[in-house]
């Protein structure tokens, strides 16, 4: 199978040790404060701990991957800006003025933006990794988005660049822009899920009553009509995916391979994470859910996933930026876990009065 | 009365002007992301905006002023440890192994601690700020906690640290320390809020079911034999507050005349907000709930005040480890609030296909 081919090219993924869980909630209980009291930190870091197999596991450097990439779907109307958007969004990246450029500064986290699909016939913006599959996939509704080729092509482009980033940080940030990725997203969460797309289906960047009405018979028809195998990940992104979900399922693959910490944002990018975990389960094991945006499709897919999210912020944006703000989460229950003093060097009592 | 003449040391503590939070608004519309994309963190950045009255806002510098402070009230067996981790815990703040030292580490803030009545004959610890108005509290069973001159003494050194922190950052966060302070948090917001004892005291640093049965009675007694005024804030800290507490009342009133971003901590530091909040409504204009702990009377009190926490992490430390991870969260909220380009600036089109 190609997802074979595709894991051969990486170290093997695998689920996490849980000895090194137990060693971790240990060192937890010796550290001065009452036990559990850091509440979910300390899961973070007992997981990163288990993950890097260590008592002074590391979350210091980040990195936000964004791919761009566009949807043959929005000639259906599904989406409210135009596809130009995508390519004028790219450009902004680049020049910092995005909300991700913001919050990425204030975590002291880099942003990488590889043009991996969009419909431009310009060449790549100067500054972007130029890494396009295609111009944008096709209008699922009429035929498959994208060919097997063009899956397992920006799949590799995924692995790449997500392998470029283990080399270089210890979190790596799943980022995304993509006029009409949230059509794509909502039919991949049907279609792994098997709920209905009006459940999984909502605003996007903003749609009216009637559009979302639109999107989810559009969603309905190409489901109905292209059948993705719901035990696939790589079909179901071949007929209702995106060429930036595609790199995204990449990262996350290699993010895990490689024993990083890997964050998902928003809908979209946990659309790619759990086609991740849907190919290979092991990866999930490397995943922390940043937030929980208010696309009703995506509380599904982090249940999915078995991701409970660090933050509800009402935040719709994508991009990277619910990634952004946890990175600094992640990185204070590490902090925590690694430089805080334990009773017994601190001569604090930690016996009952 | 006592509070006004508490609140004449002060510059005046007005309400935001709704005028900058429009203003404020009207600039989110231009940024480059869907109108309310960012959820929460456009909330946050209009608010920090309308308290400095200026579109360029800053949330760069912080600090957690931590008081400490003992309650004759564990003399009852209400908490699980014994009151000398107190000042055990103020050595390990100085000494940087604390959770809450590790935490605003992360966030790039300064930690102050400040001895405000650790029971202790000796003097306050080298490198702490020596503030002791009494050594401990009063056991509120008995008597009341605090005499109207403790009171007001405790709830000037908390105004003169606020002043102090408010010369030197942008943000002050409320932290603390005190075996016995949940029991004392439980007896002020069933005074604030009129519920039961029972729906608003829970474990603390870990009572189990017999202690909180314990504590509940005990605040049950307290709040039946003192009569706190539940409009007064004053009348209850003295009643069944705590140096502590008043001292971050002092503090929180002093950050809302300064027009600081205030940021509460935990179920304790919430109650100390609630207090500033009763005795000065405006100061709530200033107030940011950094997260939901698990204790239950913190939900009603975030309630009673207007928050609505920016997280919820399932913690129950106290000592501003919350607050130190919403810095974060308002700095990143912030920047992109000044940092963004506008759809104009930017070329990108806002406009619907």
């Amino acid at each position: 199978m190609l997802i074979d081919e595709i894991l051969a090219r990486l170290p093997p993924i695998r689920r996490v040790n849980r000895e090194w869980i137990a060693k971790a909630e240990a060192r937890q209980l010796s550290l001065t404060k009452p036990p559990g009291s850091l509440g979910r930190l300390e899961e973070v870091a007992n997981r990163v701990a288990a993950i890097q197999e260590t008592l002074t596991p590391a979350a210091d450097s980040a990195e936000i991957i964004v791919f761009a990439g566009d949807h043959g779907v929005t000639a259906e109307g599904v989406a409210p800006y135009p596809s130009a958007v995508t390519a004028q969004m790219v450009a902004n990246f680049l020049a910092g003025g995005a909300a991700v450029n913001a919050l990425a500064a204030v975590a002291g986290a880099g942003v990488t933006v590889v043009d991996i699909g969009v419909a431009s016939g310009a060449p790549p913006a100067p500054g972007v990794r130029g890494r396009r599959v295609a111009r944008g996939t096709r209008n699922m509704v009429r035929e498959p988005a994208m060919t097997p080729d063009e899956v397992a092509g920006a799949v590799a482009v995924g692995i790449e660049e997500g392998l470029c980033a283990a080399a270089r940080v210890d979190m790596i940030g799943l980022g995304e822009m993509g006029i009409g990725n949230s059509t794509a997203a909502s039919a991949i969460t049907a279609a792994l899920t098997g709920l209905p797309p009006a459940a999984v289906t909502g605003r996007g960047t903003g749609a009216d009553d009637a559009m979302v009405q639109r999107k989810v018979a559009v969603i309905e028809q190409a489901l109905r009509e292209r059948r993705p195998d719901p035990r696939d990940g790589l079909d179901i992104l071949a007929k209702v995916g995106g060429l930036e979900i595609a790199g995204l399922v990449g990262v996350a693959l290699a993010g895990a391979a490689t024993r990083r910490i890997v964050v998902t944002d928003g809908f979209i990018a946990t659309a790619a994470a759990a086609i991740a975990v849907r190919l290979c389960p092991a990866a999930g094991d490397h995943l922390f859910a940043a937030h929980r945006s208010i696309e009703p499709g995506h509380a599904a897919l982090l249940e999915l996933i078995g991701q409970e999210p660090l933050l509800d912020l009402r935040m719709r944006l994508g991009e990277g930026t619910g990634a952004a703000l946890a990175f600094g989460l992640i990185r204070a229950a590490v902090a925590a876990f690694t430089r805080m003093a334990t009773f017994a060097s601190a001569g604090v009592s930690d016996r009952p009065a």
